[in-house]
């Protein structure tokens, strides 16, 4: 996407192969600022830290990582050790793990002089085939909001209204984003939308990051607190949610952000399609039950108690907010059933909530 | 309740009828100082601009204010207007119109000179019955509590977790809270208790004011994310909800702060109990439908898009938390429909959430 008139990703390789520059999306929306990551152990502190997020990301800058560690040492241990270590880094997307094993495969294939390449030609393919993934996710997305704008346009206008959570958009992936494809592709060809941007506390992605990227794309958006969706619902003010996923269980269970649950129930509650966005490198048909056994990642409380903003004066500062002494919990995503999911929007087009549908997708194609 | 020790109450009348002292709520968890408030503009702009805040508490405030005004021009022009102009300070909460009215009906019914000294003496009987409402309040809920703590001991032990939003507690009442007094009582009887606290964005009343005000009884609590309480719900880490309210509608749908109805939709989907504790003066016959009917105040987007926190030197700031540019929008309450009601808490014990049993509770007794 574009920033100030010049195209723009979160992360690109640096020339020569000498590693990766990312978004530090930690300083965004107060600052826009590349980083290098010279080794496997920087795309950990990376992708821990969350200089880097989103589980298609994550995924690719751990590809990544992997090459960067192939130019180092291109061993079978070496490379199985760099694997195990960097898909420790976050627990919950199963992208992370994807990545790594689709790149490992042809690498361990492959005779250790070529390794190096090998393996930074995968995390290349792999980053270009997200940006086609989700340029497809958009166009069937799209096809969702056309038929709601020309219901709306029929019914005396207005925009689509949008609601999405957390941030699934084009600094969450190499490009695009998931959940905001549709809404950039709709933006583009001139449909009038509007999406409502939940915060997403507590590290507020969707104030932080979302209304950032939908700002300079020129959408128009509007940012609301975590806790205004379910009332925006129920007097008619969304046509539709669509957020992204971390991970999607075989029986169609699907994490995401912490919240994506809550406003789910509220989507059902009032009858508002529940879209979910999925590259079917998210599906995971080795978990059964997403509820019952996706891990979930418990983050410090102290994303809770403090949080950074900008001052008046320009200064970007960390500020506590709750008591001295109050503890708090910070679990980082949670799982919205499959019967609350209206369908997932993915490059294959719509797939139902169902473990067949599912299982479908994951047959080679033919 | 005590802080510190001392026993202290967010407003108290000051020596010689010459005006109240409040607690500045904007100024918690990290500043605590009151306010003086000489007049009833005083008082509007107390209530206006949130340095009290409460259903509750907001009547017992504005009731003082008629008072004052009494003491300076007793007319039945100058009372009505004041009336009027007092009722204009927050739109949601019927404990404000119900106060100012209940207040106004004796003091007009009384000769001129005398009038302020009625007013002075039905605010100061409004304030206490206050006090032993919410008594009462806690201790027909303690009896869920209690209940729940048996039925926990039974199964191998553990304290009885309670999610609220919002802040329910002594800060939104004349002593005591709503929401919480069941939990203080509860705490005091030796019963294990753990709370949940919602942060409550976009004013963070959990997070500044209800941890604070558990903090300083020693209730043992936990700060999440509005976010967190549907994942938390799913896993069995919630034994009952209980939140207070602005207003309640003859059908029993129930107005509080914006979020409330998400949470309420997550225990309905968990099988989770969900209490509204309300003081019969919450309760307001003359809207028939609250989903439909209930205004819901719009505050300024400036809440959601700054806020502010202590930084690490120990100064208070302000800071910004989304992109320039970014609108946002902030609607202060939502209405949870009374079907997702376990019951209401009442100072005349547990009530359906239906027209019927709302309105015997409006009959006078005998």
């Amino acid at each position: 996407m574009q920033v100030n008139g010049v195209a723009l990703r979160p992360l690109r390789a640096l020339p020569g192969r000498q590693g990766l520059e990312v978004i530090d999306q930690r300083l965004l929306p107060h600052r826009l600022q590349m980083r290098p990551l010279h080794s496997a152990r920087d795309v950990f502190v990376a992708i821990r830290e969350m200089w880097v997020r989103g589980a298609p990301l994550i995924g690719a800058v751990a590809a990544y990582g992997l090459a960067l560690q192939a130019g180092r040492d291109a061993s079978d241990t070496a490379l199985r050790n760099t694997v195990h270590f960097l898909k420790g880094a976050r627990p919950t997307a199963v992208n992370l793990a994807w990545a790594l094993d689709r790149v490992l495969a042809p690498v361990l294939g492959s005779p250790e002089a070529t390794r190096a390449e090998v393996a930074w030609r995968e995390a290349d393919a792999l980053a270009e085939e997200d940006v086609a993934v989700n340029h497809a996710i958009g166009r069937h997305g799209l096809g969702l909001i056309e038929a709601l704008a020309a219901r709306k346009a029929a019914a005396g206008g207005g925009p689509v209204n949008v609601l999405t959570h957390c941030n699934a958009g084009w600094l969450a992936t190499v490009d695009w984003g998931t959940a905001t494809s549709p809404i950039y592709q709709a933006h583009a060809a001139g449909l009038p939308v509007h999406v409502w941007v939940d915060e997403t506390r507590p590290r507020n992605q969707g104030a932080s990051l979302t209304a950032w990227e939908l700002g300079q794309a020129g959408v128009p958006h509007t940012v609301i607190a975590d806790n205004a969706g379910g009332h925006l619902m129920q007097h008619g003010r969304v046509d539709l949610c669509i957020v992204g996923c971390d991970r999607v269980a075989a029986n169609g269970d699907a994490c995401n952000k912490i919240g994506t649950y809550l406003k789910a129930l509220a989507a059902r509650d009032n009858g508002v399609p529940f879209y979910v966005a999925m590259p079917t490198s998210t599906l995971d048909l080795a978990v059964a039950d997403g509820v019952r056994d996706i891990p979930i990642e418990e983050r410090s409380g102290r994303e809770v108690t403090h949080l950074s903003g900008r001052t008046a004066a320009g200064e970007v500062v960390e500020v506590q907010v709750v008591p001295d002494g109050s503890p708090a919990a910070n679990p980082g995503f949670d799982v919205t059933p499959a019967r609350l999911v209206t369908a997932f929007i993915t490059e294959h087009g719509l797939v139902a909530p169902e473990a067949a549908a599912l299982r479908a997708l994951m047959k080679p194609a033919g």
